[in-house]
């Protein structure tokens, strides 16, 4: 097949231009301006012998129908952060929108070609990441996104009603992957490895496991000036220290850990803080460390309870093991990316979750593609790549489709 | 004078049963609950031939004319801090107000007998404290406090027009010091001091000087997954590390430090963040020691983001030197407590503010007494002291009154 990854740029800079305000991308999912996104996505399909269909969690599907029902998928998302980057989901759509085009262009081919365009990938208002994914692969927790809530305290089944999505059947989006052969996704790095290698395209070999808590420490609020420091029952400073020391931890043992929020209360500057609430977010692909930092967490977290005279309490926000993607794919992926750069493909571990890792959890053969992201920076309005590596991002995906096509 | 603590006490109750909730105290100052409990006081003067008077600052003046227009002052202050305690400015106020019954039942006093009631004490709403007796001390910032405004936007000058209380006049209240002679107030410990020593009355010889900031850190935001650790620019990590350092500074200096509240922003579980800016209140009864941890403070903060590779940046909240009280009526004080109690008088520097010091540094002679707070906990609903040491702290407030006003 024969894509134009030139059209595939242009389309990315008409989104762009259509959903970016001077603060970044805003096609934060469930909102007007998602949903304008994707309006556009299908105007973009005029001429387009393709099939369009939302399933019951939100995803939008276009079929490009072979000779058997079997399909080949390739995924991404055009849901951002808030104020987020021009390429994070869209690359992968409109790259993939490209290759169906491409396909298209060549005739029927041998099994059908899927491109989804997942609902909330991001989760950047309710929390819940890979929304529309995990209703896909049959790990959507459903009790617990009833219970959410945005900021405004908008409950998601609500939100998710008036874009026609009910709450309660997005499991039955679980069908949306029977017959699925394989799956393909194409992203930015969103992290400076390539950067810093100066190569345009890596393999990812899978993603990493990621463990999600809040710890909430509880002392006795009291006003600064009297309270002697020896009697102070105070959350803060026992939050500091384990956010300290479990970054110790995690660089130790060559991991990632991030502690992205920490609220105190009452929050006054002149009252001993009563409580602190601190988010931690621990990542390894290795699911024994991971797991072993989880257990050192919990350690501290109470010792430093106790050493301060404090109450603390540990709550799972979320998790997922670390998951491998397919082999054989990998080895398609490596080897298009070798033939197009001329060495050998940097083969890395996502640190950041995608909707391929809910696919692979489904048991669906996986694959992604990494291109650079320039300074390695994401989720914020100055993410960029080159115009030449996303034009060889969405070469080298048409080509692993194409072989994964013909070996499939 | 023979004052009858009991009624005082039973001035309290009823204070209490007029202005408390589930959670406590709600007299915040400029609130419909504090305006009702100002009334209530005036209620309470009925029969009392006093005239009263409210400054251009919102402070309420009571006045018992004596044979000289010059006046020995007693002050406290109505409002509370919210979900506050039942003792703390009300003591004094409804203390002062037996005292001035006892002294007008006595006879015209030598000299002119006030009890104000400060407006403001507490800070709590718009985060400066001591605004009414500022005002009269002469070192109300007009300018910070046309800037401010509560949690939910509401600008301070308008909320103290809507008490009558013009913002731009307020300095005006000076004048209400005119011809003091001396100040005495009664206070709560808010402290355990007291009640580890467990005695029931201390003469308090100044109060601490503070030095109250913000420092804000700033990094990058970035993705909790992809960014490896060795290029981070956390900002939390930043603040933690400094807070931990000004809590060990200030236990080796006998000092008071409280980090009270610490934002971080985006404040996303997995976002990296990119700036936290944490309060930090530093407390010492001498200035040289307190400048010395002020500037262990700076060089920490900036040593610090240094080796974060993150911005700081640190700004004034509020600041005030250590302030003595006058030492006559602190040998006053100190005599009365023996006599009471049979025991030598605890002296004591109260580590909160309190009016008494805005009226100290504006060089009226000055005095204050702690009764006992049982547990040491303020600003809070169980906030507590006996019945009899309420009583106690009356009766020592009515004799070092009438001491006074027989040595001036």
């Amino acid at each position: 097949m024969e894509p134009d990854p030139s059209r595939a740029l242009a389309d990315l800079r008409a989104l762009r231009e259509l959903t970016e305000d001077e603060d970044g991308a805003q096609r934060l999912c469930w909102t007007d301006t998602w949903v304008r996104a994707r309006r556009w996505f299908d105007s973009r399909l005029d001429g387009l012998d393709v099939e369009l269909e939302v399933d019951p969690a939100g995803n939008k599907w276009l079929t490009l129908a072979g000779e058997r029902p079997e399909a080949l998928v390739i995924g991404s998302h055009i849901d951002s952060v808030p104020n987020g980057g021009w390429l994070d989901g869209a690359l992968g759509l409109l790259g993939g929108l490209e290759v169906v085009r491409a396909a298209a262009a060549a005739g029927r081919p041998p099994v059908t070609l899927k491109l989804v365009d997942w609902a909330d990938e991001e989760g950047a208002r309710f929390g819940y990441g890979m929304l529309g994914s995990s209703a896909a692969s049959g790990s959507l927790d459903v009790d617990k996104a009833r219970g959410l809530a945005d900021r405004d305290g908008n409950a998601l089944p609500e939100v998710l009603a008036a874009r026609a999505v009910e709450l309660e059947r997005m499991a039955e989006a679980r069908a949306s992957l029977d017959g699925a052969l394989g799956y393909v996704e194409l992203h930015i790095e969103q992290g400076p490895v390539l950067d810093d290698m100066n190569l345009p395209l890596a393999v990812v070999e899978g993603t990493v496991g990621v463990e999600r808590h809040v710890i909430r420490f509880t002392g006795q609020a009291s006003h600064a000036g009297p309270t002697p420091m020896d009697k102070r029952r105070e959350a803060l400073s026992a939050a500091a220290r384990l956010l300290l020391e479990l970054r110790d931890a995690a660089r130790d043992a060559d991991a990632k850990f991030t502690a992205g929020r920490l609220i105190t209360s009452p929050g006054v500057a002149t009252i001993v803080a009563e409580t602190a609430e601190l988010t931690i977010d621990q990542r390894h692909p290795d699911g024994e460390v991971l797991a072993r930092l989880l257990d050192g967490a919990r350690e501290a977290a109470g010792r430093i309870a106790a050493e301060e005279r404090v109450e603390v309490a540990i709550e799972k926000l979320w998790n997922i093991p670390p998951i491998a993607f397919d082999a054989a794919l990998r080895d398609i992926a490596a080897g298009v990316i070798e033939e197009l750069t001329g060495s050998a493909a940097p083969r890395m571990d996502s640190g950041a979750l995608h909707d391929a890792a809910e696919v692979a959890r489904a048991g669906v053969p996986t694959v992604m593609l990494f291109i650079k992201s320039l300074g390695g920076i994401s989720h914020a309005k100055v993410e960029d790549s080159a115009d030449e590596d996303i034009r060889l991002g969405v070469q080298a995906l048409a080509m692993v489709v194409e072989r994964a096509l013909a070996r499939i």
